[in-house]
């Protein structure tokens, strides 16, 4: 039997199948999503692969135009593989697929995001996104009443609605002559208001509804969007993926130094809008049968990388000392200056950072949590691919970046994934077995360890003894799952075997991984008691620590309490609310006064720079052990030990 | 000998000359301008055109890239005809030529200028363009003083110039962290200021300077340009030339029929802003050493119908009753908006229009006149394309458009062409002998007639007798420069010899072109006969009479009054103002509150429609007569024709 290796770009994951095999089939094999909603029959045109090189047949389909061929673009479902190939994979979507949910009311993320509108309601703010449907009728022109068409229609805004000489761009005006007599002068106006000025940012039939809202966050692993009814307010759906920029860099350093090679900074800044957001909302407003022009309004919360990236902003200076960012709060903009594929006339509104390490993305979640209208003391960790930490209440707030890296969103670690259909997401191992029983994200069989996953992993092999205080495995623990990795001379754990696995391969998780997920931890520790302490606070003064993030909504607190990650106290202290960043972002879409919050809390938030501290570095050494060098410090963590041993 | 026949588009200008000709030689013989700085000597690429067929031989130049070549892109000078060709001219300063003028005090132009400028100071404007260059010295940033660069401009500009928080768009925005970088954090903002906001435009060297303006008169026929120093309010320059979209059609209902066509109004648009003003911008920026970046205002007067095509909006209901336009008063733009090729960021002021037929360039030439600040009743006639006239004064502005068409820019006349270098502007004819003696613009040979060329003639031919009053050529005078034209079965009067002739054929005027000529001034004064009886008032109670527009600035009064276009009043009474539109925009460029009086005047003008007036079209044809058919009206025309009887 023939053999032939595919090689699928730009992830550059290969595979080696037997020659004649489908595309599509191989690339389902190899891990990589592509959809096809038809089920591979040829019918919807969806499956749309580009073949870069290697011999193949195709059969014929009329969904194909001849310039599409002519670019090698084939329908994998059709295309059959006679040699070694290579082919593109067009988006992110079908990379890894795009997650879309639908949110109804009780859901978790409806509750967090309920959760947050009382809250901010409570404190007086007005829900009010500043975007309406204006419905119009205006007199018909005559020799008599001749005033022209844009002067009609702001005739009859200014009548019906208060409006004094809104804005109108270009583009909106070309509409209006056709538009108005479409409607025998009667036409919807989709109207954006806010204080300082009022824009007409489209034109639509008399007798059509709806008005949509986006707002997103732009995490460097994973981007999250919601689309919103502006009308009720109600959150249609959600969706998220991989941001596309993965494949030039796991973290925000290494997004900065490729921004700097040629085209990198435009690679990087299509990647984001064209490779991954347009294409997220592509699906949100299909699948919802929303039109695209009545999505008027985006918000997009982002860290400080992310910001400058998503704009298309040379962020080099961030990554260079004395580490200053383009911008720190960015002026509203319009979606065609960005190049979101929502209504060209939409508003964005980027929420405003803190520093070069403290984003958008952290003062949306500062918005969420409410902390700002707080007396007691309150702990903010966003574990994310970078790790923020924020402490303060209603006097102050304080804010340092630990460079935890993208390991608790399943970056560089060799079975990590982020938390998506196929990750394991919770862990338990038997004491006496060693073998481990897991929770998967959705009905597919496993294909990685998330965040939650890897941190259960951890304490779950110290506390069965598999792993020692230094994150080594031990050679005594009798288990076939605990096996030699001569190639990498290291030892690794056997988490599920090939057989039971998506792609047909062990889940495994060696000492190198271990080691990374370690320096992570002690990254976020560290940083958190550097924090403490030049507030002058101890942990006993904290009241109350809040998670978010994309570490996974199944995250165990005691597991990551139990490895040193977090600190050892009261479990009822702890309050997981999820992308808070996403949520905020929400927030500034429905409420025009939570804008201007963000704006007071990244002017008000002080930003701690930790390498600055001398002893941040030896706070960090000791946290490297599982769970820290101190044990005085997880009297938890040693009670649990001495039970263990007990046994 | 071979001879081949050369078709130049888009102004279908044919010319038959012999095999192996240079193109360049031919172009120019067919009166087609094609710039040549070098001289045709292959050196300066400038001479560019398009073969779009025919046998040719081209000397080769590496002035010339292949992906040119393949397109048929040749340079004139060094291309040989082999054959019928057709070739097309690229820019309509290649297809009729830009005349540029430098402006020094003391000049007619400048003078009418200051005038203007003056009349404004002293009604209490104050002259502040509101652009201006902000020179900013930043502390380079520490870890200590580590906020971001965008934040670090605005911070300076409110110390040093009091500005809070103004805009900066995203693509300057881009342009920061390399800017603030180079000049060691010295840097110029160019700075636009209104009294609601303020926006960073441009970052240039500290060492830099330099701000301009650019004020243009969109007319039908011509467009006008002036470069203006923002920081001294000195015209640096004048440039003018055809409005590149007269090969779509002479008046604005021919236009306005084309942009229905299939991309017609794309067509349009394009000639306008890609093939007039930004060719004039670009000869007026290269000539004058400014750089594109540095023009950051620009203001914009055309009629109702130019301002529409200039944005690219369907002018169709202008065309149909009730004559309703899209917009009177456009939304402030951006270049980039509108694709006007100077800083993208500049802002665009379109003047406002008054209705259908009165648009922003006579509310232009209004506030140049200076009207609305007197007691006296005020005519003003613009004699352009079109033929507009208002009446009043601070207390009232009546308006009306009389449909006089091209005539007196020299359209739809068989020799007409603008008043551009080459136009017989002023002409006598013996009485005697009926020889003529002329005045030609510019140093070269004539090669027609523009406005008061033709008013002239029409006079001199009906007060020598060569015409009677209904513009008919007499058989009985004797002169072998009146001939019949077999062809179009009309008599003709021979101005110009082949052998005097620029082109090398006769500059002649015959009946039809007198009839078309009579028609437009018949459409004049009958419109100011009506606009005048609505008012209640006769020629008696008029005190002024200002004339402006294309009809030339050597306009006869005293022959205008003889044909009677013009009413037959002393002629201290008549002032002409030259292009009052492109004075106007000037005036908005340098003073902000002449914006906004431009405003309150398209506010405050009554429109009347001729068209509904029942007299109008008997006015009309009694106007279409020599003086006219009422001679009581024209008393020092019939003192001058009994003179001439007496003689």
């Amino acid at each position: 039997m023939e053999k032939c290796t595919v090689v699928f770009n730009p992830v550059k994951k290969s595979i080696i199948v037997k020659k004649g095999a489908n595309l599509l089939e191989v690339a389902r094999k190899a891990g990589i999503f592509i959809d096809a909603p038809c089920g591979g029959k040829g019918n919807c045109g969806k499956c749309r692969v580009k073949v870069v090189s290697g011999e193949h047949q195709m059969e014929f389909t009329p969904l194909l135009k001849e310039e599409e061929l002519k670019n090698g673009i084939r329908l994998a479902c059709l295309t059959f593989i006679e040699g070694d190939m290579v082919v593109e994979i067009p988006h992110v979507d079908a990379v890894e697929g795009i997650f879309v949910e639908d949110i109804k009311p009780g859901d978790e993320k409806s509750e967090r995001i309920e959760k947050a509108c009382k809250m901010l309601t409570e404190q007086g703010f007005k829900k009010d996104s500043g975007a309406f449907s204006a419905y119009l009728k205006l007199p018909s022109p005559t020799l008599d009443d001749n005033v022209a068409d844009l002067e009609r229609l702001k005739r009859e805004l200014r009548k019906k609605y208060g409006i004094n000489n809104p804005v109108c761009s270009l583009n909106v005006m070309k509409t209006i002559p056709a538009k108005l007599r479409e409607g025998d002068f009667r036409v919807r106006g989709l109207i954006l208001k806010d204080k300082y000025s009022c824009e007409v940012v489209g034109l639509d039939g008399f007798y059509t509804d709806g008005i949509y809202g986006i707002c997103a966050d732009i995490g460097t692993t994973t981007v999250a969007v919601n689309l919103v009814d502006l009308t009720t307010g109600e959150i249609i759906a959600f969706a998220s993926s991989a941001n596309l920029q993965i494949q030039y860099g796991g973290d925000v350093i290494s997004r900065i130094i490729y921004s700097g090679e040629e085209e990198g900074l435009d690679r990087l800044k299509k990647s984001i809008v064209d490779g991954t957001i347009n294409p997220l909302i592509n699906k949100l407003i299909l699948k919802n049968n929303v039109k695209r022009e009545n999505i008027i309004l985006c918000v997009f919360a982002g860290n400080t990388t992310m910001s400058h990236l998503f704009l298309g902003i040379d962020p080099a200076n961030i990554r260079l000392e004395p580490y200053i960012p383009v911008f720190k709060e960015c002026p509203e903009l319009k979606a065609k200056d960005v190049g979101i594929n929502v209504n060209p006339e939409a508003k964005v509104i980027l929420l405003p950072n803190v520093a070069s390490y403290v984003g958008g993305d952290i003062v949306s979640g500062i918005l969420a949590s409410g902390i700002w209208a707080q007396d007691e003391n309150i702990l903010f960790l966003d574990l994310g691919t970078n790790g923020e930490i924020v402490l303060g209440n209603r006097d102050y707030l304080l804010s340092c970046a630990c460079s935890a890296g993208p390991a608790f969103e399943g970056g560089e670690i060799s079975c990590g994934m982020r938390a998506a259909p196929g990750a394991i997401e919770s862990i338990k191992i038997d004491r006496e077995t060693f073998e481990p029983s897991i929770n998967v994200l959705g009905d597919i069989k496993p294909k990685g360890i998330c965040g939650s996953g890897l941190i259960d992993l951890i304490a779950e092999m110290f506390l069965s003894g598999i792993i020692d205080s230094k994150g080594k495995i031990s050679r005594e623990v009798s288990s076939d799952r605990i096996r030699y990795d001569e190639d990498l001379d290291v030892m690794e754990y056997v988490l599920v075997r090939d057989k039971d696995s998506y792609d047909g391969r062990d889940i495994t998780i060696n000492e190198i991984d271990i080691d990374n997920l370690l320096r992570a931890k002690a990254a976020v520790y560290s940083g958190l008691s550097v924090l403490l302490n030049s507030a002058g606070l101890t942990l006993r003064d904290v009241d109350k620590i809040i998670i978010a993030g994309g570490v996974g909504s199944n995250l165990h607190i005691r597991n990551a309490i139990n490895i040193g990650l977090l600190p050892d106290v009261d479990e009822s202290k702890y309050y997981y609310m999820g992308n808070s960043s996403l949520i905020g972002a929400y927030l500034c879409l429905l409420f025009q006064e939570a804008r201007d919050k963000a704006k007071e809390i990244s002017d008000s938030m002080t930003y701690i720079e930790l390498s600055t501290f001398p002893f941040y570095m030896e706070e960090f050494i000791k946290a490297c052990f599982i769970p820290h060098t101190d044990l005085n410090l997880f009297p938890g963590v040693v009670g649990l030990l001495e039970k263990n041993k007990r046994r």
